[in-house]
């Protein structure tokens, strides 16, 4: 066994577009939301994918006032709802003409997101060794609501919410550490994000790329090889837990 | 079914007693600890379980620096082994006879404790309705400890770290609520304790009194009745959860 393998202790995972399909869960929910609000894009019916990747997109930057100091810690909830606001009018829609409550249930779409296939089974087997947690910068309730639905058999809810800030922040790293009363070179960081793993490479921890080609659809271009010597690199979660359970 | 029942959406737990028997627990690894370093109680060899009273007497003191402010946030792992220290002479062992790292071991008896024989049952049928989670001033590292020990299926670990204080602090009940993103009422706080209980119904939530009669050993005095009209008293978790659970 290799002598960064033995050392570990605990995975902690990243979870949007590592573990769960963000962006199927978010087009199956918006969706009918569009069609009942005519929602529209360039000349014809909105494009509930189209739509997802928007919402996606304005994600980084409003997580960045939080890191730089900008703006208290405020949940990803929160962040979302802003978010949702913000990108209705892209698709024709007037936010002031949508009931609170539509626009409330909408948000909850990323708390009824599906994990991978490859995802339950090979947690299942990676917990038999390993303390498994997300380092995400979902809330704590969200990935409740996450592991509730799919059987992800967390141990704790780490990542942005006991720390207060959001990844790529060292904070999120180092905190998810201090709570697991570990070392960093006792957890690897699993995620299908170069900058991810390089954030908490620079934090000491070890780190695993899961290649997910197809998380921002069928023409991705980021992210579709390893960047940089990550110590583990896998094409999917159960072959990664191949390589952490190998003897 | 009742209408507070009807309300509840999670469950959270005081562990110390009410789920774990830390007093048979740190006996079982105090006792060769106290041979080896011939612990010595009046005028005969140190008893296990007294060594592991007198090392719990000094939790709550220890925890009220931190309440009061007079200390900041610092793990009870760290107060534990402080307490530690303290109660060696107590019992005819100077701490500076004991390697550090059999210091660290013995520490680590609050990491290794066993559950009453009716939880492991009742909180898998729980967590079937339930979201569940400790409210315990338990380290996260603790709490996921003794959960893997004893296959506590916890949907995330809340309580003293991630509010950085301890019960009975208002804080410690409200800042797990809102990780839950859940309104106090919907929430019932599980615990042996009536204090407990009373400082989580002064934040709002409900309250379900679970007696150990036992927790201090066959003479205990305290905690043996309801204080107060807790919205359940059950005489063990699965009667609790035969309660939370009937249609």
């Amino acid at each position: 066994m290799s002598a960064v393998r033995e050392e570990l202790h605990a995975l902690v995972f990243d979870v949007f577009g590592t573990l769960v399909d963000w962006r199927a869960g978010v087009a199956r929910d918006a969706a009918p939301f569009l069609k009942r609000h005519g929602g529209r894009t360039g000349g014809g019916a909105a494009d509930a994918h189209a739509f997802a990747d928007a919402w996606r997109r304005r994600y980084v930057p409003s997580m960045r006032e939080v890191i730089d100091g900008r703006r208290p810690f405020t949940r990803l909830d929160i962040l979302h709802r802003e978010n949702l606001l913000a990108v209705l009018p892209e698709f024709g829609i007037d936010p002031q003409s949508v009931s609170a409550g539509a626009l409330d249930a909408l948000n909850l779409a990323w708390h009824r997101l599906d994990t991978w296939p490859d995802v339950a089974p090979a947690l299942a087997r990676l917990h038999e060794r390993f303390v498994l947690a997300p380092l995400s910068n979902g809330s704590i309730r969200l990935l409740v609501d996450l592991a509730r639905r799919n059987a992800m058999p967390w141990d704790a809810i780490l990542g942005a919410e006991i720390a207060r800030t959001y990844k790529p922040a060292p904070e999120a790293y180092l905190r998810s550490v201090e709570a697991l009363d570990l070392r960093p070179q006792q957890v690897c960081m699993v995620a299908a994000h170069n900058a991810d793993l390089a954030a908490a490479r620079r934090c000491g921890l070890r780190t695993a790329l899961v290649l997910r080609p197809t998380e921002h659809g069928p023409r991705q271009t980021g992210d579709l090889v390893a960047s940089a010597d990550w110590d583990f690199v896998a094409p999917d979660l159960g072959r990664l837990a191949e390589l952490l359970l190998a003897d």
